[in-house]
């Protein structure tokens, strides 16, 4: 089958760079081979420098962000648990609906779509709320472009003695984020984002804090598949040896273990700094030919950028246009933004000014054409 | 990072063909993208026929192999709902583990390691049982390299009116499997069999009697990621459109359609046959050099053939051997079996009396030297 060079603008998966497509087509090796666990211990090491932590349990689920999210309540909650969620997009509601599968009892705050979470909303409902035991958000909603304030939001947990869950999954490695530093007890991400690798991995990190909450549940963890505390004793033996319950997915990690290096060899640092230019440049051009952002400039995601989609213009047509015309994917809209705006991500190899100047005049040439 | 070229002889994942490693590295399309979902359709169809099953609700999960097992469970059990589960290896005790963390009333048969399920005493169990509402069995045991008579178990348990769950992670593609013909409700496997696809994806496949108890249930299904009444309306909507409810592992789904197609091409008769003729050969080159297969020979399973370590021998010293001199990767014994038995593969691409050759006289040669 004929796979089309598409040029990747949506809200993910990115394109993906060459070195990383080739390592993810070495042989295939064996999940218990020594040169297998050597690859572990590198992608450890590389994913909590990525997150910004000192972590023991550091390491990369086999499957998409969505098993982050899963792995990381089924977990650390338990049934009757109180949880709070912070509802400002698709993934938070996520985030309640998982919660509620679990058996927990979820403490919603919601904020309007397009804007971050309320620190001070959140204030008020952990004093209404003294029993709270975990509180969780999405540092970067991939509904609506919009970046929380996670440092604010996790002193606040902290203060009140709660769990900090954060979803990262376009925040990792395109956008501040310091997991220790801040004092996030989970976080996770997706492969295909901001590491611009291929999807269908999740890099997860668990505090000690968290690790604890874990050995003291008075409940079995309800999925096999997502139990972490049957990989805890790899972590704990003081040996470096990572290791899998399953039949870990070899090839994939060859292509994070590379993307991985390409982030480690640019230094976070770097990489965020290009991210906001790429995004910086973006929004001047789209604001000069009219365009309207849609999340106001001190909350705006600069991996992922919405963009009110004209009055009288064709969602579908420009979209599809650009697709079958040009090989660009542009990102429609999700949830309640669907029709209103378009999803232009920039990012991992695409957040450059290059790139941003490339989607923009895609963009602003095909609006001309109506 | 150097990734050496293993000849894979052990029980998964195989040597996976170039073709199927140059289809993984094609570059990264969007999972929204209409080629991607051409792909599905494919993806479907082969799957499809490798199980030999109409089921609409046919398709590809994005983990391993156990999070086919698990999303087999999680679906059709209810907490409260008995469940008969087959052990014969650790893969039969995996499903009961897996049972019990769902609430399940699981009521187990166990048989000898190395030998099948025994269809009698389930026959009992059942009478024992009428309440029972599933019954679940390995019908490849990869830990002891065991084929049960999957048609004979299932006809029973349809006679008792219960739904069928079968793990084919071993036998898909390798030994004759025929999903419709002999009533298995529910059937999953892995693509780093008998697929020789990489690893991290498991294919699998419901009856109509299977999405109907699902929509049936009374209880939310506890998992998201593994929840398949998200995905249901795809499947039922008279279109073939596939969709997946979360980022879909793209690059992942290239391989396995690529893998599919050999199975498509080759025809599963010839490929079962093939498998066949591979391990009658290893056997006899074997036997001949007086080694003892563990199991005997009418419950062999073509694919994985568990050989006794002889006495005195180092079980560690030869596998470490033959990985550091001649780059083989031979299984060892897990579980019980640890220390008293070696897996060899024979699966996909290494499915061959060449092979055959190859493996027996490389094993004969390290024990020449002992």
């Amino acid at each position: 089958m004929e796979i089309p060079n598409r040029e990747l603008f949506g809200p993910g998966p990115t394109n993906v760079p060459n070195s990383v497509l080739q390592a993810l087509s070495q042989p295939t090796i064996g999940h218990l081979d020594p040169e297998f666990l050597k690859l572990m211990d590198e992608v450890g090491d590389k994913t909590k420098y990525s997150f910004q932590t000192e972590n023991a349990l550091t390491f990369v689920l086999s499957a998409p962000g969505s098993i982050g999210m899963e792995t990381s309540f089924v977990n650390i909650v338990e049934p009757g648990d109180k949880v709070i969620t912070c509802i400002n997009g698709v993934f938070g509601g996520r985030m309640q609906a998982i919660c509620q599968k679990i058996g927990a009892s979820v403490v919603t705050i919601e904020n309007e779509w397009g804007t971050p979470v309320d620190v001070e909303q959140l204030a008020e409902t952990l004093q209404q709320h003294p029993d709270a035991k975990i509180v969780a958000f999405v540092h970067a909603e991939t509904s609506t472009g919009v970046r929380s304030d996670a440092q604010a939001i996790a002193a606040l947990a902290r203060q009140n003695d709660c769990l900090v869950v954060a979803d990262c999954v376009t925040s990792l490695a395109g956008v501040e984020l310091r997991v220790d530093d801040w004092g996030l007890d989970v976080a996770y991400s997706g492969s295909q984002k901001c590491l611009s690798c291929v999807p269908g991995l999740s890099p997860i990190t668990f505090s000690q804090k968290a690790v604890d909450t874990i050995k003291r549940r008075k409940t079995p963890v309800v999925s096999w598949f997502c139990d972490v505390s049957l990989l805890m004793s790899y972590y704990e033996s003081g040996e470096k040896t990572r290791a899998y319950h399953h039949t870990a997915p070899v090839n994939s990690l060859y292509a994070i273990n590379e993307a991985l290096s390409l982030v480690v060899d640019e230094t976070l640092e770097s990489r965020w700094l290009r991210h906001q230019d790429a995004a910086n440049h973006l929004y001047s051009k789209l604001e000069a030919a009219g365009l309207e952002m849609l999340v106001v400039p001190e909350h705006r995601l600069a991996p992922l950028t919405l963009v009110r989609i004209p009055d009288g213009v064709d969602d579908a047509a420009v979209r599809g246009s650009l697709l079958a015309n040009r090989n660009i994917e542009l990102g429609g809209g999700l949830g309640k933004f669907a029709g209103e705006a378009w999803r232009i991500g920039l990012m991992g190899q695409n957040a450059s000014v290059d790139r941003a100047d490339f989607i923009s005049d895609a963009l602003i040439a095909e609006l001309g054409k109506r």
